[in-house]
């Protein structure tokens, strides 16, 4: 049954809207033995070892989008933050901020589809937080999703690049930049391919597989805000080492790619919402992209450059037609409001 | 040395302009060993028993009023809801939604704040998030904060009010309303009294204190949204039992008071930043409000009524005019935005 109606100021002022939203949806859809208590704070479960502890606010624009929402996509991004330090993702809190007048069928979409992927990440929503300000005082509904995991000992080094080496090789687990051109396209109406669809995907998944088959992942992270570029650049600058990528090993979806080129966007700059670039010991390399092409999120994975000695903290990309570009980090970036 | 300019949608878009304002700003103000790293995640210390985790959002308008402003808010609504669950609050994360155009110096100076309150309450802020939206797609700034904490074996049913039972002590800890009212009167310049105040503050070191220096607390929850009516209703509502409180017990400022009288609002139903309710077994009663009030955030604590057997579920006011009124939750609030 689908939710009737408007948010109102009242729904978020601690009264007894507030209490119905909370039972009619978010408890029915996110419900577990912690949330249920409904407390200040959820009471959960220690384990020994260490904490990861994420944050990230959400507002994008358009709220859907091809692929997914700003539910989902809030729920990923979380996930996916505490899988690439290593960590099992294992609980989250969610806050919403939502401007008065938004339909309520449309937060009902939204929270569902944020039960439905944390589900399928095996994660809890276990506490959250509903705000509503006037009409035209926010643009429909922000989200901010912190997450907690389980960092066990071993992986505790990979969001520090402390192994990372000269040799080692750089991997990517599919196309680049789908998420930004898909964001542009709906959001301005562009009319490029219909097959333009968001990569917004959990990654915890193949990321335990890929810790549990192989040693040798010395460094991963989650190219968002600043694309693959912006996490090359910040591994250069982090580690001292230079980065050497080649253009012909980097998958980019034609239609991203076209969309790229007609537009005067670089592909390496567009920010993705389902990928991770991982360094990894070169003799593992082959093992780790075996099991990431294996996995749903990594089937076009590719090896696409390596970690140098020469040219200390800077990213050279190798480009097709056989010349040679240092890669730099944005200033800005021509796309707002993407995630 | 205060900075210049205002944001930019570049200051949120992952590029340098991002970088600069984090390390400028963010970690020049919030630094410790867990945010230097700059990871996805903060990789935080783990310890046995079990974890609090919780979140709020927070809209306020105006951004600064007497007393406080909204990163000051954030910091101790996050704070004192790990607190009340009788837990130690250690890390905060916090989320930044950004209307561009934002003065940078406001944001300086909410920062800052957060930074001191953090410091006083000995909590740590170990990650974080900066959106920027465009003009007119947000009002200010809207800050997102969650918060972990460890709770201790024995103080784990204090959020779960399962020990309350008929005959326990309801107390205060001083004024209540002084938070909303100030917000009203600041937000539409009514020109009440200028010695309106919000209460906003850190309650932790307070609880503590009570928490280590007698046993017997059943509950305890802060009473923000909703007021001392919201969680005396919820309280009857999880407990099934009655409360009962005296107005005439009930600390409240005369311009308070008055404010309340002359614009038609319950002081009951008024939101508070830096009030808990708790409920405390007879015996010890006198021996808690004694700590209370030796501490600067209980200087006018109050025993205000009591939980009974009798109107199973409901809260009954004993008025200052000898009469009886029931206490209900509002269904709404007249109030929005005042956290």
């Amino acid at each position: 049954m689908k939710m009737n109606g408007n948010i109102l100021l009242h729904h978020g002022s601690g009264g007894l809207m507030m209490q119905n939203l909370i039972h009619d949806l978010f408890l029915a859809n996110f419900d577990n033995r912690f949330i249920r208590s409904l407390t200040d704070s959820a009471i959960l479960p220690g384990k020994p070892g260490r904490i990861a502890f994420t944050t990230d606010g959400f507002v994008v624009d358009p709220v859907f989008f091809p692929g997914g929402n700003i539910g989902k996509l809030a729920v990923c991004g979380t996930v996916n933050d505490l899988a690439v330090s290593g960590a099992v993702p294992l609980f989250l809190s969610v806050s919403f901020i939502i401007e008065e007048g938004f339909p309520l069928s449309d937060l009902e979409t939204i929270v569902k589809s944020m039960a439905s992927e944390a589900k399928k990440a095996r994660v809890l929503i276990v506490t959250g937080d509903t705000k509503v300000v006037p009409k035209g005082k926010a643009d429909k509904i922000f989200i901010t999703t912190s997450g907690i995991g389980h960092v066990e000992q071993e992986y505790e080094g990979i969001s520090h690049a402390r192994k990372v080496r000269p040799g080692d090789l750089v991997l990517v687990n599919g196309t680049i930049g789908d998420h930004g051109m898909t964001i542009l396209n709906a959001r301005e109406s562009l009319r490029f391919s219909s097959r333009l669809e968001s990569d917004c995907a959990c990654l915890n998944g193949m990321i335990r597989k890929m810790l549990k088959g192989s040693p040798g992942i010395g460094f991963m992270r989650d190219a968002t805000r600043g694309g693959l570029a912006g996490v090359l650049c910040e591994l250069a600058g982090k580690t001292g080492l230079g980065i050497e990528i080649n253009e012909e090993n980097i998958p980019v979806r034609e239609e991203v790619n076209g969309m790229c080129e007609l537009l005067g966007f670089d592909p390496l700059h567009v920010a993705n919402e389902g990928k991770i670039i991982l360094v990894a010991a070169e003799r593992y390399g082959k093992k780790i992209l075996e099991i990431m092409k294996k996995d749903k999120q990594g089937k076009t994975s590719a090896i696409i450059g390596k970690i140098t000695e020469g040219h200390k903290g800077k990213v050279l990309l190798n480009t097709t037609s056989g010349g040679k570009r240092w890669i730099d980090i944005p200033t800005g970036e021509q796309l707002p409001r993407i995630c």
